[in-house]
């Protein structure tokens, strides 16, 4: 991508309305403009990086067998009373009058929609297990948005909803979302803690949320040491198998969000359980028959008798999820993207655009860099240099290639990790060869 | 895909509440569900077809050099109350209220808040032409809204915004998008006619639809008979040279929607005009200073004199467009996808579920096709032989293989393509072969 055809709106002065760090990039980076409060406009870095993001999350829940569907963000009232929730989600929910005087509201979750589709169509114990999930806009109606993406009205969820004929079989529907859960994070570069968790108005006996530790997580937390950096020895998940041990490595450990932590329950020996903070970026629920029994969401078993289906359900803030990897990957000059989300690679930054020499040097490179299929953002503007690199270290990419004038006349370019700082001088060959073998 | 880990609740009867052929067969083949009036759900392969006409769009915005941003679904009121367009809008337009009694619409277009960010990050003439594009839903609370998706209230657009500092630059991008218009539709299998068009509530002093022929559709369309079947020598689209030629081919004829045509202007010789009916899948418009002069949204010329910024919108209905490429392309018995819409290009048809022979082969079949980058979904369900035949025709896909007991004895098995209906019985190396030159 060539940076003057790629609108990156960057800001020279930290913000005064972001408090926390992610908030303070995301608008420094062009990522993001507030149109109302708590509601963003994503712009095209940050609409780059929520597809990464989304994508990721998608491709693991087709893994694990979930089907894609899309329901829409406004729902009918009369679903919500069925279940009994329309009153008790209070003045989160927004409730919505159309022009005939229907009552709609945009969805917050979808519990009822998704049970309102399964009991159109889905009838007997031969179609079950069945897992649908949906990415969605919601909006809850926060009292105080605040922290960006991070605690916005409108955002970005993806929601899956799994339907069983009994309470075994669903906690093995449970089981594997838990597991793909830890996988997408991992896939994103990110470290998530699960954590047995309170189930608010979602309801049911069971559930666990996914935590990113970071000082400025709005969750209180406690944690046993060890599992801040246990990884599973299980390297290849198969989502046939039965998961059940690998859930038991996870949650063997002491971990629970305040709401659900007991001191008296723990004895902390040795000091090995800490308290920290962090952000919350994924939430599942098994709640077996709650919705199923007032929406009569029913199926045959084998015998014919007519069971209330059994269900969980399992969410990750998406739009969340690109404050917390900044929460958890930056320092004091800007964003250091994992590998797993960067748009692009490398940042070719040319010193001196439109001197002949330097043009041509980084247009060749650009140019043989995405023949190898490598993802280039080439900054071809003609601003100051110090503006250039402080925006490049800015937007976080984790390779910038630096070409100017001296570097031509020595014939050595500046190589720069934006996360270790280090640079290496490279001659043009080397440079070739480190890029073919950094794919 | 197998299809019994795909979720497609087919229906047998045609659906009451359907007036078209699109709507029938879209509630039939498990494509979408009704949630509210005018508010649908994307059931898995309805979200596949809406995700490839989708994917076409956008992968045309970026070769013509859009940029993607995403703005949210609800706006603010004041900005309306800006352009002047808050109080116009009339009822179609949805309004909220939130908890913090702050006025808040559903976006039925974007052209407000689009300038609001225009403005708060453009200032010069160096930073122009710009062009924001965006894939969100919409809303329009319709008085009577039927057709399925045709006419739906929540649906899915692709709007794009273009902004240039003068007349003749901003009249250049809006022919950018026209021609990238007829590519798109192109590319969707789509014989697409722009016509002369009402600017309606957008504005301006340009404007075109553009329509697909069709009888049930809801517009009356007047055409030369020669634009039906018209198509340019110009097979490959360079979007940095001058488009205007390439506009003028398409716009030479004579085609215009009812509110535009001036039959005292057309001497319609030879009947070379004809009067049809069609669907609006596009529309397009240049509307120059109309929003950027109420909202101030100026940029600095050389010279220094602020300017406000002209500007174009260009609007593609995604969900409205799946129902169209239906009416475009189906028969009694079901859909008949094109080979750029299509989920999959062949459905593998198994008999005799539980068959070792048929099953093997048909397996094998699968793996192998698969292994070639072929898509397939193979029906590997145990339903009874015609209920699976009926199904393979109403999904619609390219080409059917029928595997069953006879075939295996002969060792020949079908091969049907869905849209002539014909069938070839081919040995199992014919079979491969065919199918690694098709491709």
């Amino acid at each position: 991508m060539l940076l003057t055809r790629f609108f990156l709106p960057v800001l020279k002065e930290n913000p005064k309305e972001a408090e926390i760090i992610s908030h303070i990039y995301m608008l420094r980076a062009g990522m993001i403009q507030q149109s109302a409060s708590g509601i963003y406009s994503w712009l095209p870095l940050g609409k780059i990086i929520l597809e990464k993001v989304t994508d990721i999350c998608r491709q693991e829940m087709i893994k694990a067998g979930a089907n894609e569907i899309l329901m829409p963000t406004l729902q009918p009232a009369e679903i919500w009373k069925e279940s009994g929730r329309y009153e008790d989600y209070g003045k989160e929910m927004l409730r919505i009058n159309d022009r005939n005087n229907r009552d709609l509201l945009y969805g917050p979750t979808n519990e009822e929609l998704v049970t309102e589709i399964f009991r159109t169509h889905v009838k007997s114990y031969k179609e079950l297990p069945l897992n649908l999930f949906h990415i969605q806009w919601k909006f809850r109606d926060e009292v105080r948005p605040r922290f960006g993406v991070m605690r916005g009205r409108e955002f970005l969820m993806k929601d899956a909803y799994s339907f069983d004929m009994n309470y075994n079989s669903s906690i093995k529907s449970y089981n594997i979302m838990f597991i793909a859960y830890m996988q997408l994070f991992k896939k994103m570069g990110l470290k998530a803690i699960p954590m047995r968790a309170e189930t608010g108005p979602i309801g049911g006996d069971l559930s666990h949320e996914f935590i990113i530790i970071a000082e400025t997580g709005e969750s209180e937390v406690f944690v046993e040491r060890e599992l801040l950096n246990y990884e599973s020895s299980v390297t290849k998940i198969n989502y046939n198998e039965d998961l059940q041990e690998e859930v038991n490595r996870f949650t063997s450990f002491y971990a629970a969000t305040k709401e659900k932590h007991e001191e008296s329950n723990f004895h902390n020996e040795d000091n090995i359980l800490i308290k920290t903070r962090g952000i919350e970026v994924g939430h599942i629920f098994h709640f077996g028959q709650k919705y199923s029994l007032p929406m009569r969401a029913t199926i045959s078993d084998k015998e014919g008798n007519k069971i209330p289906v059994f269900m969980g359900s399992y969410g990750v803030g998406l739009s969340r999820l690109v404050g917390a990897i900044i929460e958890a990957n930056h320092d004091h000059k800007g964003i250091i993207w994992p590998k797993e989300i960067t748009p692009w690679d490398y940042n070719i930054i040319n010193l001196k655009s439109g001197d002949n020499d330097c043009d041509n040097i980084c247009l060749n490179l650009y140019n043989l860099m995405k023949a190898n299929g490598l993802e280039v953002l080439y900054d071809d503007t003609d601003e100051r240099t110090g503006a250039k690199l402080a925006r490049a270290d800015l937007i976080g990419l984790p390779y910038q290639i630096i070409i100017g004038p001296k570097g031509i006349k020595d014939q050595l370019y500046d190589l720069k990790s934006r996360k270790s700082g280090d640079i290496s001088r490279l001659s043009y060959n080397e440079l070739i060869n480190f890029v073919q073998t950094n794919k």
